[in-house]
């Protein structure tokens, strides 16, 4: 691949313009539709955002804050909603950055020849590093290797954000019965009554907005209120949830002194704190050469981090399962970032890079399941043709009539393609077994794998909803009455928002389940490794991985090393790929460390005391079906699609389940 | 009945005498294996009792606290567990109880005669007419009449009491903002600042320890954690909490003034306060006659709640599921009610009576489940007498064998009942059914209604409970240190943990549960009267239920007639036998006032993604069997057992099953 510079780009551009007119179109024509999309993902782009300026202000001595924070978003989002090779990949300041900008403030402080003011400039220069090494990774076709990144790296990052978010709002809601540091202990407000009362206001109001958000994220699944009330608490609830908290902030007495509780601390972008971004690019010139070349430490290890996120975000936002039609651009959109990075690197703004879970949250909300009409359809179809005991090839013919009767609006192409899909389904059955008549089974081979999801794939949304981050710059006004508090709340419910779905703390969960409780976890639909690695291993793998994160913890913790932080990630490859095969079986290895989040269905559930009686509901009752419900039961909180397996039953047993590996020690 | 006064009485001293001595023996018999429910009921009901003195405290300006409340329960606990009908049934001062007394102390108080000195001895003349009339009603046999009381007075009344509850927790946390009555306003702990963190700990305290304790209450489902840890924290987690709570509001900073945060306010049981109970038989003498005639309309009140309360808690602490080998004693048991109220008045205390659910609590507490090795054994044998085609009086014959075997331990009577219970069971298909194979499915038919639960019947873990309680009244320096948040919080929590099982309550969700999504009740296990009354029958009954239980809420607020509140009640028992025969099918009333918790199944759960594929869990897995989580199961909070019927597939549908009576509207 290396030998081949520009190919990977080349091939991206070539295959996005093809489409790039009928991204806009298909925008367009969506009409009001594209609005709810649009508003969804805008709040779930700004609100860690917003969360993450109070972290960096908190953390340069308010050098950075939410307006820069929100700023890079929107400028960097509109530009890649326009340019950009996935639209659907969404863009935003990320966690990491927060923490290199954080690392890259507290050197620049205590360093002589920089100091506080060179700070931003020093930082560009990081940026400009950073930049350059993106580019040539673009060039040289490095997305290649991104499979290399595997789901052992993926997720012990994912957790120590997870972690890191839970010391944010730890660190935060500790702060918040303290004297902020610089501040006048004199005053009143931080005389010990107040900041007495600060402290048990801000238990309360974080608190209230983990549990009020946990709670309104499950809505879709709830049994009460009607089907939209449901779906506007499920996708707008945890913004809700920070206006109604915010709201009640300002429901306590008058007596309070002004600034218990206390709010978002930002200069608004109209200070002239704000204004002075356009002279970054000036002090550059006055960072010493030194120092220039020193920035390529931190711009290494950015420019790696950037480029797993963007791609693994990008990659994500465009799983197969979701059938997307318009081709990847994983190597010029990593060009572009590097653009983008140089950019925010200039005018001193930390730069954005693809985000998760926002970016599959995005194709998700544009996706139109239509599973369950073509489905109940073409069942039907195939059950009648084995009636008549028809062969296969004429069930595959009828099932296409019916798809393609149904799916008339869609384009030739895409349809063909999916039957040829399904096709290769049918017919690889008739290949391995002999017996035509039990191999195939409409039920089991139709459902899962084979039937379209429809993604409004266009630029529009995308672009609207960075519009909407730019125009929240001037909003600070109001984004600066939110308590503190909401926010640390808001990282609590971040970290814990990200858990399930994470393999990694799904197994560390199930190391705690006492053995004879473990078929509990049978009886619900389960990770497969579960079922295929025998119990010590998928310990042993656990524990190595469990310390492993905890070292990675350690390392962030370390006062100017800690700027190292990712380097044990990229390590982790390397040993993922040469030391984890010397101590775990290949198909052990496969299973715990897989591509896909597969599952298998619960086994019915073993009655303790009644035997639990199959019945049948005694009258057809109507059953609601709402897409955005089947779509979050199909995805992990990561936004990763769960693959449901056959069960150990058939396909799978051969293959890695040796007998007897799952037992209760 | 009313011809042959004394008769129920004569018959359940009879009855009880046979088997008092194996009272005590049992109890000697089990060891410190008695220790386990004496303390797991002794929490139950200490904590209750000790709330409700700071309520009675409050309302009674401080006449009555949890000194008193705790003294009687006491008190009357350990005459009940020596001379008691049904030791098994647990005593306690309870919030009806509570609740008139407030309405006797405001009375007492705005009257000129009586005034808040002669409060107590007036409420002792009250006492002595409610002793007279629960005397007479056991003389006269009236306990024959408790089966008109049915589901809908119960739950109609344990909603009011939950509403109550609720009313309690809200009023208390408010007061915690608020100066309280008599205090002197310019002390430091009044003053805003201390008042208004005062208020905020409140809600921290009181909102934890909801949550908490609800959270705690389930463990013994929790997947984490050993048996014993689970089973400790879901039996005692609710007093843990309290302690816990209790704890942590020691841990505020010094700077805080003490007094906040706020708690129990009750003298201890040594203060001169405490002692002139003694007096209150003399004051009796004082009261004009005119109040000793006017005292009737309480006490008519008083005895018929006493009566009624008294019976159910007896009914449900000893279930005929429970299997309990010894005699009931409801007229007894009423007569000495009676004289325990007259003890009671005439010391000036609140009288006690049977307390739900911690009556059928401690029945639970004391049951073994043999169910589970019984049942595997017998369906083992059944199924390989059917392999070898054996007749149905074989198969009969040869589970009777495993039975004895299993069973020697028990007396030969008991084992004979039950296993006639269980022929009778086995034999009825056959009549039924011509075909003998596919009628008798032993999975089926062994496994719910006719296997036994042992309960341990004795006196002695009652008397010590009791016991406990009267020490506890010399812990009242500890108990002083509970804040009054903490108790909110409890008041909440018994709010919350009585709803479920509550027909009234589960029917108010369902009418609120979109139609299109009633399918997801079905799916899991159900009352039966959702299959088989019409949903516009359902919502007609829930209504009318629901309007009467607010115009009982209502009465509580009238000032003085509120003292009436029982009295809707006792009209809803004339309501049901002549009103609503009118309104609604008599088999729809059967079903939707059932003697019984009927449930169904759930069906098999419908995939809306997916097919949820029927597995095996690969190797055999080994289960936990734990009794108490199995009990847990199959009582609702209230302490009712559930009976699960065979679904409506087969015995229900043709009852009262009218096609197509479920459906969307």
């Amino acid at each position: 691949m290396i030998k081949a510079p520009f190919k990977g780009i080349r091939k991206d551009v070539t295959g996005r313009l093809s489409c790039y007119k009928h991204d806009w179109i298909a925008g367009i024509r969506s009409g009001f539709g594209i609005l709810a999309p649009t508003t969804y993902i805008f709040f779930a782009s700004a609100l860690p955002v917003i969360a993450f300026g109070e972290q960096i202000s908190r953390e340069t001595d308010g050098k950075l804050s939410t307006v820069e924070t929100l700023a890079s978003t929107a400028i960097c989002g509109i530009i890649h909603s326009i340019l950009g090779g996935q639209p659907l990949m969404i863009l935003g300041v990320a966690e990491p950055t927060i923490i290199m900008y954080s690392y890259l403030y507290k050197f620049a402080k205590n360093t002589q020849h920089l100091g506080q003011n060179l700070f931003l400039a020093w930082a560009g220069w990081v940026c400009v590093w950073t930049s350059l090494l993106l580019v040539l990774l673009a060039i040289f076709n490095a997305c290649a290797i991104i499979n290399r990144f595997t789901r052992i790296a993926g997720e012990t990052f994912g957790m120590l954000i997870a972690v890191l978010f839970t010391q944010e709002a730890i660190k935060g809601l500790v702060s918040e019965f303290n004297i902020p540091k610089g501040e006048n202990p004199n005053i009143e407000k931080y005389e010990f009554t107040w900041r007495y009362t600060n402290g048990l206001l801000g238990i309360i109001f974080s608190i209230g907005l983990l549990y009020t958000s946990l709670k309104s994220r499950k809505a879709r699944s709830w049994w009460y209120g009607t089907g939209i009330f449901r779906s506007l608490v499920a996708d707008y609830g945890v913004p809700l949830m920070v206006v109604i908290w915010t709201l009640m902030s300002f429901s306590i007495p008058i007596q309070v002194p002004s600034g218990v509780p206390r709010r978002l601390f930002t200069p608004l972008p109209w200070d002239s704190s704000s204004l002075h971004h356009w002279t970054v690019i000036q002090d550059m010139g006055k960072v010493p050469w030194v120092y220039i070349f020193a920035a390529l430490v931190p711009a290494v290890m950015i420019a790696g981090l950037y480029f797993f996120d963007h791609s693994v975000a990008s990659q994500l936002a465009q799983q197969k399962e979701f059938n997307l039609k318009n081709p990847t651009a994983y190597h010029y959109d990593i060009l572009l970032l590097g653009f983008l990075t140089l950019l925010c690197g200039l005018i001193g703004l930390p730069p954005s890079n693809g985000v998760l879970p926002q970016s599959p949250m995005h194709t998700k909300s544009l996706a139109v399941l239509r599973k369950q009409f073509i489905r109940r359809k073409m069942v039907e179809t195939a059950k009648e043709s084995m009636k008549r005991k028809a062969s296969k090839s004429e069930i595959y013919g009828q099932m296409q009539a019916v798809f393609v009767e149904i799916d008339k609006s869609t384009t030739t192409n895409t349809v063909v393609k999916e039957l040829q899909e399904l096709k290769d389904a049918v017919m690889k059955t008739q290949d391995k077994d002999k017996d035509l008549k039990g191999s195939f089974d409409p039920e089991k081979h139709i459902i899962d794998e084979h039937l379209p999801v429809r993604v409004n794939e266009q630029r529009l949304s995308n672009l609207l909803q960075s519009l909407l981050v730019a125009l929240s710059v001037c909003a600070m006004p109001v984004i600066k009455r939110i308590p503190t508090s909401v926010l640390w709340g808001y990282f609590a419910y971040m970290a814990i928002d990200s858990l399930p779905g994470n393999q990694l703390w799904e197994r560390i969960l199930f190391l705690f389940i006492a053995p004879n409780r473990r078929y509990k976890v049978f009886e619900k639909a389960h990770a497969s490794y579960i079922e295929s690695v025998p119990f010590k291993h998928i310990a042993t793998f656990t524990m190595f991985q469990f310390l492993y994160l905890m070292m990675c913890f350690g390392v962030t913790w370390i006062p100017i090393a800690g700027i190292l932080f990712p380097l044990p990630f990229f390590l982790l490859i390397t040993i993922r790929q040469h030391v984890l095969p010397k101590f775990f079986q290949s198909h052990h290895l496969w299973e715990l460390d897989a591509a896909e989040y597969e599952e298998i269905a619960g086994a019915p559930q073993r009655s303790l005391s009644f035997s639990l009686r199959e019945m049948e509901v005694p009258v057809e009752v109507e059953v609601e079906i709402c897409d955005a419900e089947i779509l979050d039961e199909l995805t992990t909180n990561r936004g990763e699609l769960r693959i449901r397996t056959s069960s150990s039953g058939d396909d799978r047993l051969p293959q890695v389940h040796p007998k007897g590996n799952v037992q209760s020690e």
